[in-house]
């Protein structure tokens, strides 16, 4: 049993380390000598778990995947707009990304188009959106516009706010994911929806750790600069 | 002259090439063996004009970061408003990266975090775009809210079309990003402005290749599907 959780402790340590080295250096060029090093285990304790890199990659993902899911499942039921939740989880998402090396990872794992990989971050998000906005259409709360359309513009954005902040992170800051939902909730919202919604991001409870621009008086059509 | 023009003709084969190899296996990967053979050419023809992957790299940025330029600027004088120029400049941007796979490798090289590029085809795009929000303004075309503000959320949403399209073109459709403008720009645009702006691009002599979700009916706020 203790043999046991040694060796899940460890094959978590691989997972961080290799994320770290895969967002460190891609896929391509990461090497799995890196890994277990910055994991502090021997190249065999790392082949006791994975059988090559791809091994090591997929793992990541699977990781990530499971993040993911948690994280777009945090929200529970709480909250009965499910505007606002799509809202609050791209805040999360955003923040998450700049703080998780395993989520960021999986993200970019998922567009190395030299890999094949198994799981498909963007697939998974686009389909909690895609949800997400037939569950706001079912609450009357969007304004004749398909849930489809939506979609994909709020998946293209959040994937260039992920893909632009793995270089600069003022793309993943809360200031900016407001921005894109002061600009986008009042064409989507019916109007008394819309004066609930926060683009800033849901009640202080839900995220932890809030910047000044957050607050929630900054509401949608609102600037908060 | 005819040696110098034979030299010119074989760089440009090569940073054709280039292109396709870096798209298809990534800048880690890619062999400069790969380059030569596909361009036609011997591995010293490609010493001759480049000294290492890194040259060849900088070489298809510049090339893109060129044709980046170019495509911004084909628009002109013609058209009167500057958030119609930034729309149409948009679809036509989206419908290259489809077609060029030297402005694709382009970004895709501005994105490869392992290499230290020269150029930086994001923060060109995004600089075009501030300027046009910026004419946009002056022409008193925004409802009260700032070009930065503006800016930051349409870079975002190209950035995902660019990084999506490179596995699903269904991202760079026309039909995708007219969704995306029929979403913000009447939040954008002032009421007068408005009507007279076309989601789904320009005048068709500005656009010789047009969907049929992409006709002049398909104004902004009006649903194509």
């Amino acid at each position: 049993m203790v043999r046991q959780e040694r060796a899940l402790r460890t094959r978590e340590a691989l997972i961080e380390s290799a994320a770290t080295v895969f967002d460190r250096d891609g896929f391509s060029v990461a090497s799995l000598a890196a890994i277990s090093s910055l994991a502090g285990v021997s190249n065999g304790a790392l082949h006791f778990h994975f059988s090559n890199k791809a091994g090591v990659a997929d793992a990541v993902e699977q990781a990530a995947s499971e993040r993911l899911e948690r994280l777009v499942a945090a929200h529970g039921e709480a909250v009965g707009s499910a505007l606002q939740m799509l809202v609050d989880t791209s805040h999360r998402l955003a923040r998450r990304l700049g703080e998780d090396v395993v989520l960021r990872a999986g993200f970019e794992l998922s567009r190395d188009h030299v890999r094949q990989g198994g799981r498909d971050l963007y697939r998974q998000w686009h389909a909690w959106v895609e949800e997400a906005l037939k569950r706001a259409e079912g609450e009357g709360a969007l304004n004749g516009i398909a849930p489809e359309q939506v979609a994909s513009s709020v998946v293209a954005a959040t994937t260039g706010f992920e893909v632009l902040g793995a270089r600069d992170p003022k793309w993943l800051s809360r200031r900016t994911v407001t921005r894109f939902w002061q600009l986008l909730l009042p064409q989507l919202a019916t109007p008394p929806v819309l004066g609930s919604l926060v683009a800033a991001g849901g009640p202080p409870g839900d995220h932890a750790r809030r910047t000044p621009g957050g607050s929630p008086a900054a509401r949608a059509g609102e600037e908060d600069d």
